[in-house]
This record gives C-alpha cells, sequence and structure tokens, in this order.
C-alpha cells in the first residue's frame, strides 16, 4: 500500500497545466492567470486630493488666513491653470491637485463667503494628498501568474486597464461510468439497476474546482464498448472513470481501454474510504479510475482530482484545505490506513469548529454524506482520541463538496 | 450612527426571495433549491450484496459445508429464479440477494471447484447484506429546501432519480457606476480620469454569490442621466450604486432617482472602512448605494451585498463566515467604528490561522488589498491587543472576493 501523500505526488507529476486562452474581463472571475498581470497606467495618475475641501499654498494655510477662490476642479475635470499665492480651488476626492497647490484645506475647516475661503485649522503641506502612483505605477505586476482569481483581483485588473486576460484553459475533464445496472435520472432503470449518481456528482466537483466536465455516455459491460471510449477522450486534459462493479473494479475498463494502448498503474492507497486507484495514460491523456462507490469515488476525488485540476489548471495542486478543530466526541485508534471521517460540524462559544464524526461510516450511505458537514483526518495508526481533542478537518461546503 | 449588525438587518428585512426556476441537474451546482427534495424511489432497492461473493442460506453456510453453484448475478442482472437448501448464487457488490438467500459467503472465504463451492469461514445471516432502503426510501426528504447544491447534493439527487431541480432564480443585480471621470477598462480615458474598477469587482462578487450581475453603462454626472436608469432597472432584484464622487458621495444618484420616486434612506454606519451608505426603494427594486471608493465598496459589499443576495437567493442571509485567528502583531484600541483590518494570513505549526494586519490601511490603495488575505474584525471600542491575542478574520479567498 501506498500512502495518500504519494499517490497525490505521483499522479501530479504526470500533469501539465493547459495552454492559455484570452478572456473578456467581466468572464475572468475564478480563472487561473496564465500570466502575470501588470499595470497599464500609474494609479494615482497625478497627485490627488484624499479628502473634499480646497487646494492651496499650504504656506498660506495659516490659521485665520483668507484665499481667494479661483475655480473649481471635480473628478474628471482638472482645473486648466495654475494657482498662485492667497489662491485656493475648490476640490473634491480624487480631483487632481492643481499646479502650484501642495495643501488641501478639508471643506469642514473652512469657511467660505462668496469668492473668500477662511482657514479655520491649519493646513500642513502634502496632508490629504494622495501621490501619483501611491496605488501603483504604470509596468507594476499586480497580480502573479497562477492566480485563481477573485472579485478583488478583477477590480485590481481593471483599474490596471485591462480589458482582455489571458489565463489557462479550462481542464476539460471527460467522465465515465460503466456498467450494465446503470442508468441515467429520469429514464427507464434496468431490473436490478441504480440510477448514475456518480457522474452528475464528479461533474459538479469538476465545476466547483474550475474545470469543465464532459460526461460520457455510460457505456455498458462490454470490453469494445469501453475500448471505443478511447476515441471520445482525444483532446480531453484528463478521463475520470468510475465503477464496473459488477465484475470486479476496473478489469473491464482496463482490459478495454488496454486495446487501445491504455498504460496502467494499480495502487492499493493505504486510505478509507477507498479502494484500490487506477492512475494512467492513453494516448497522453491521464486517465484516473475511481472507485464505483459514491461516497468513496467523492472522497477520493477531494484528495485526488481536485489537486489534479488545480495542477491542470495553472496552479500548485494543493492538497485540499484543512481546518483545526476539536472533536465532538471521542473516536477509535485508526488502523493502517488514513482515515476520512463523515462527521458534522458545529462552532463553540468561541467560533471554533467542533466536528462529530457519525457513528455508522458506511461508504455506501450517499444520504449520510450529503448530511455531513466535513472530513475529520485520522493518520494512519493515529490513537484514539477523546472528545475535545484537538484534529483537522476538511470543510466540505468550502470546497464546493 | 448605527451599527454593521442593524444596517444588515434593516437591509435583510426588505428582501424576498426569487421565484423558483427549473434547471437540469447537470446546471444546478451552486443553485440553491426552492424546495425539498424527495426520493423517487428506494436505496438500495432490494437488498443487496455489500461484497463479491456467493449468495446462500446462512443455515447452509457452517464452516467446511460445500454447496452446489447454481448460477451468477451480476449488478444489473439478478439472479431469476429462487435459491433453495445446499445452493449458493454467485454475486458481485451491488447484486440483489437472490430470493431464498439469507447469507453472503465473502470471495476470499470460498474454495470454488467447478459447480462445487466450500465454505471456509462460516456465513452469518444478515452480514455483508444491504438492506432495501438502507440509504433511503421513495418519499424520503433527502435534501431540503434552501441549500446552496454541493457536489454531493447533486449526486444525491441524482440517485434519487432527479433529472431536473427546482431552483431559486439567480437574483439580477444591476450595477451602476456614474461620474464624468469613469472610463471602462481599454477605452479612452478623460483628462484626471480613472478607470472603473467598481463595477466589474462587484460584479464578480455578485457572480460569486450566485447572483447575476448586469452592468449598467456608465453614467456622467447628470440629473436627467441618472433618472433615465429607472427604466433599466425593471425587473431586477437589486440596483448597486458606486461613486458619484466628484460632487459628494451620492448626490446625484439620489437627486436623479429622486426624480423617479426613489424612496430612500442615508446611514452612517459605525464602521470602517466605509462611508454612509444608501439603501431605499425604487419601484420595488431595493437599492444599495456603496462608497464609490474601491476597498470601501468590496469591504461594504462583504458585509452587506453578500447577505441580501444570499436572501435573495432563498437561504438565510448569513453574515460572511468567520474564523478564528492569532494576531501576527499588536493593533492598536479601535475607535467607535467596526473596523477591517486588511491583513495578511499564514498557518502557524499546529495548522491555525496567524492574521497579521497590514501597518498602512488607506483605503484608497486597490492593489494592498488585492495583496491582502484576510479582514481582521475590530469591534467597536475594541481594546488594544499584543501579538498572539485571539481575533476572528474574515478569509477573503474563502468567499471568492
Amino acid at each position: 500500500m501506498i500512502s495518500v501523500e504519494e499517490a497525490r505526488a505521483r499522479i501530479l507529476s504526470g500533469l501539465r497545466p493547459t495552454p492559455a486562452e484570452i478572456v473578456a474581463l467581466a468572464n475572468a472571475w475564478g480563472r487561473v492567470t496564465a500570466g502575470a498581470v501588470r499595470a497599464r497606467l500609474t494609479q494615482p495618475p497625478a497627485d490627488v486630493s484624499a479628502m473634499d475641501g480646497y487646494a492651496l499654498r499650504a504656506a498660506d494655510g495659516g490659521l485665520g488666513a483668507r484665499l481667494r477662490l479661483i475655480g473649481t476642479a471635480p473628478a474628471g475635470h482638472p482645473f486648466a491653470g495654475a494657482l498662485g499665492p492667497g489662491e485656493a480651488v475648490r476640490i473634491f476626492t480624487g480631483s487632481i491637485v492643481p499646479a502650484g497647490a501642495d495643501g488641501i484645506l478639508l471643506q469642514e475647516d473652512a469657511t467660505r463667503d462668496g469668492e473668500l475661503v477662511t482657514v479655520n485649522e491649519a493646513v500642513v503641506a502634502g496632508r490629504h494628498i494622495r501621490r501619483a502612483g501611491q496605488d501603483f505605477s504604470a509596468g507594476d505586476e499586480v497580480l502573479p501568474a497562477g492566480r485563481r482569481l477573485t472579485a478583488r483581483d478583477i477590480g485590481m485588473a481593471a483599474a490596471a486597464n485591462h480589458p482582455w486576460l489571458g489565463v489557462h484553459r479550462r481542464p476539460r475533464v471527460a467522465i465515465l461510468a460503466t456498467g450494465d445496472e446503470i442508468a441515467m435520472p429520469g429514464e427507464p432503470i434496468p431490473p436490478g439497476g441504480i440510477v448514475s449518481s456518480n457522474s452528475h456528482a464528479l461533474a459538479a466537483l469538476v465545476r466547483a474546482a474550475g474545470g469543465e466536465p464532459i460526461v460520457l455516455p455510460v457505456v455498458q459491460d462490454d470490453r469494445e464498448a469501453i475500448a471505443a471510449v478511447a476515441d471520445a477522450v482525444a483532446g480531453m486534459d484528463m478521463l475520470v472513470t468510475t465503477g464496473g462493479a459488477s465484475v470486479g473494479e476496473h478489469d473491464l475498463v482496463v482490459a478495454g481501454l488496454a486495446q487501445r494502448g491504455l498504460e496502467v498503474d494499480f495502487w492499493k492507497i493505504a486510505m478509507r474510504p477507498g479502494k484500490p486507484v487506477m492512475f494512467g495514460g492513453l494516448g497522453g491523456v491521464p486517465v484516473l479510475g475511481l472507485p464505483g462507490n459514491p461516497v468513496s469515488a467523492l472522497v477520493c476525488s477531494i484528495l485526488f482530482l481536485m489537486p489534479a485540476l488545480g495542477k491542470l489548471s495553472g496552479g500548485a495542486g494543493d492538497p485540499p484545505p484543512t481546518i483545526p478543530a476539536t472533536l465532538g466526541g471521542p473516536v477509535a485508534a485508526n488502523d493502517q490506513r488514513a482515515d476520512h471521517l463523515r462527521a458534522t460540524m458545529t462552532l463553540d462559544e468561541t467560533g471554533s469548529a467542533v466536528v462529530t464524526p457519525f457513528g455508522a461510516q458506511d461508504s455506501s450511505m450517499l444520504r449520510r454524506f450529503a448530511l455531513a458537514d466535513a472530513l475529520v483526518l485520522r493518520a494512519p495508526h493515529a490513537p484514539a482520541l477523546p472528545a475535545g481533542a484537538p484534529v483537522r478537518a476538511i470543510r466540505l461546503d468550502a470546497i464546493g463538496v
């Protein structure tokens, strides 16, 4: 058996980021930058006022001084001339400071009477002025490569004057469910059959991780039909298979795709829930074979497929994020397999997470998994722990799973 | 001044969930259920084997017993007949247990010789059998109303045989930026002007919260032009405005829309960054007026717009999720305004979050905000805290902002 970490490293080592494409800024949220984004302008473009008030020479702004108002400069309408001794220009937040001015008299510190402005609070040179380039200057790197774009980043790219952004193409992941017993929701169910849930859950997980799922038609337990899938996956960035439970986990899938050149590794991973995972390559397309059991398939996807999508998308392929939590009940000592206990999560009075594993951890129970909030991580050979002990957990809603 | 909590409660009190629409299961990830989802079938549909092996009468399964193999039942191909004394049927994980059988002899506990199967480990009645309905039964509520659908939920709905789901329509949020100084990225920039970043950042935030943004054309600082916006927002679930900084925060927007019947509340909210927020209604459309400053606009959106979208989407309108963290550096005592310190976040050796606020918290600096990982929450009048003190923080990447 190999560890979860070794399996993940071996999967990631064979993956390369997708090439770049150009998308409109408005469609770039959640995408991953294919290169650094550099500012195309300087912000602020010139010295601007940070407040509403009057621009003047600070030397003229002593307490009680009176100045002559010579103009107004709303944002977007800079004062065209230069300001001389004893003169003031009405300005607003974001207005360019007129030539000759080096101080701002705040609106609330001034009394205006027609064209006369009286200083009620001495002006300090440079105060309330944002310097040109204080936020960023043309040429500055404002976003790094490999960053999944947040709402702030979209604002940043806009402010840096980018209507388009180069991002990694969404990884295309083909999803194959096999089995004579499988029907799509709403379609006739064969005798003793079940409705396919893995394809749709995995497609949603691929979306959650920023990929583009392609759900292939269900293939019957037939070697030739499975072999034909090889034609459908040309141009995909990954093929994920599940099931084939009727005749042993991956036998028919492997046998069928082997006719088309599948190079395959089988691993027994020291984890639970989960069975052997198959990883290989089919004409340059990485192939990940997951268990047919829905809970096992999703847990394996969280541990292996989501990091794979991260790497294919141009990121690092980090393992799923975990949070610190305390146990809401005791757990038994673990055996040699890393366990992922389905658990509910509450917050204690300090706002810290408390995770309580379900008593029954039957991996066939999809409904119970749907009701879980978190997976509690249990390392191989971890000792029994009492309620209140610290553990780490994966919050399922936080990753969209 | 009113508190952040009171402002949020007042905004939410006026909002109602959008009506339902039907979407294909494949498009339902991230949507919010408009009603409870009930199972349309029972899972497992009958008693099924949990393992590969042989079905038999447990009474026949004593150690050393020999049974006659009378058939094979792969999943999806149930055994048609009934099993009698001394008989066994080959079955697989998920296969329906044949009539007459009440025990499973595991494959690894059996020796097969042609049609003869020898028991190497005594069989226990009922063991390794999943009972009909063990996961769920027809009619069971498998997903509640008001739930944002995860990948697991999609799998659950599929297993319960739902090809379509009723979900709340995505809230349509019109976004209006005003100002003579504003240009769209890539378009000509007026003298002293800046590129609009708020519209795009807010549109991305609306997407992150499950809404549908409609970015309206930039409107100049002209009362009539602003009034005309009233026609554009019919049928929207909310209008969000930003800026108008050239002539005071909301003056022209309010004056313009008031001609068309805007009913308005101005609030001074005890928070930072942020200025007065405007909330009101325009012909039945809720209107949220945000500051023009990009950092203030986004922080106010996290605190008010995202919960509003949650409620419009059919959820509870919860405030943004926070995590417990410790301070990486000291913070000064707070004044009467709730503060939201932009901070970097690292994990300590125990995996707990350490948040370190930037020294400068200038709300005009979008780039610094883009580099932040978290907002550290500081309640009004919170005392000075040393490094290592516990605080709560909003993880920005976790909410897509």
